[in-house]
């Protein structure tokens, strides 16, 4: 078995923060999805033996910010290189604090959600948080930083920030995120248009 | 709450893929994920009403192939907006044939695993599948596309196949991912010489 074959896969990168007694503490995680539309849950995995995993596992809530690929490299390895059982990683670093009362980042932050874990599972060297989105919000506009990108950047690499953009206006479902791809202008469709895969009526359709 | 927030999370795109009883059928999944290195563990959500869904839960394990961007549209598609339920996806499609008995496939793909699938979570509409990598091999070499390419194909858009390349060899910790960012070249480093994150020696760096 090639386990190096297991780097093909495609990650994001996000701080999970937390605030524990009046400390807050955060780290980089790479695993952030979404699971369901209704309810808006989503599933985290972090390894057990992060701090930050140990003051969810008190609190069973926490913030989870989507860095930007313009975020300098420092911020991400002030929060994810060093531990906070060592140092202040939120000494100088500017932060809000949401509904939870957990601190998340606008700077260089595409958007941040506030989580409240539903259940644990156990998955030997990390946990699997299975969460429920109690609030989202988008924060700047831009293309979302992937690991690949830190990778490169890590490298001494750089980014080209201004990706190809879509030729045209892009209708999608909001639920099932299905992207309409007929001849007809998705403004002329009948009324009575549904979504072919999960059945939502045409108002569903956002556009970016 | 902005469900749209979610929007900026990051996802790559697979083809799950299940032989039963003398049946194949496959579908489109982005939600595929390593949760643990020791052992070699992913986690993937697949929604319950389909058919590869439903046959996954029969047998027990299923393939994971990872597209390349360079993966024509039409091959997409054809997994991923039509049903199993209609027509037969492999009809004229080239596939390989995994250990378990599953199809995967090869062409304008950057990798393969097979799963064993080790516990099924209840996610409502979803279900989360925590699998045991059973075999992975690595097939072309290239950039795994991601579910935003996949969006900006679908909207007539092109992708820059020429992304940007990392200025030096990067060395990086097969077990955590931790890259090696100091100024000693890395082969120039002492044999005792650990990952600072996970505590691996050095013989568990390997490159790109």
């Amino acid at each position: 078995m090639d386990t190096s074959a297991m780097f093909n896969l495609t990650y994001g990168l996000f701080i999970a923060s937390v605030e524990l007694d009046g400390r807050k503490n955060a780290c980089i995680i790479n695993t952030a999805i979404q699971t369901t539309s209704e309810p808006c849950c989503m599933t985290v995995t972090m390894q057990k033996s992060n701090l930050t995993t140990e003051m969810i596992l008190k609190k069973w809530n926490f913030s989870i910010s989507i860095i930007a690929q313009t975020c300098p490299l420092e911020m991400i390895k002030n929060f994810g290189l060093r531990s906070g059982r060592e140092c202040d990683k939120f000494a100088g670093v500017k932060c809000e604090i949401d509904n939870n009362g957990n601190p998340y980042f606008t700077k260089d932050m595409l958007a941040f959600m506030s989580v409240d874990v539903s259940s644990v599972i156990d998955l030997g060297t990390h946990y699997l948080f299975v969460c429920k989105v109690a609030e989202a919000e988008k924060l700047e506009s831009g293309k979302p930083m992937t690991y690949a990108d830190y990778r490169t950047l890590k490298a001494g690499g750089s980014l080209e920030l201004t990706a190809p953009q879509p030729a045209k206006k892009t209708y999608f479902c909001s639920v099932c995120h299905y992207v309409y791809d007929g001849d007809i202008p998705f403004e002329d469709l009948p009324d009575d248009y549904v979504c072919p895969i999960c059945g939502k009526p045409k108002s569903f359709f956002i556009t970016e």
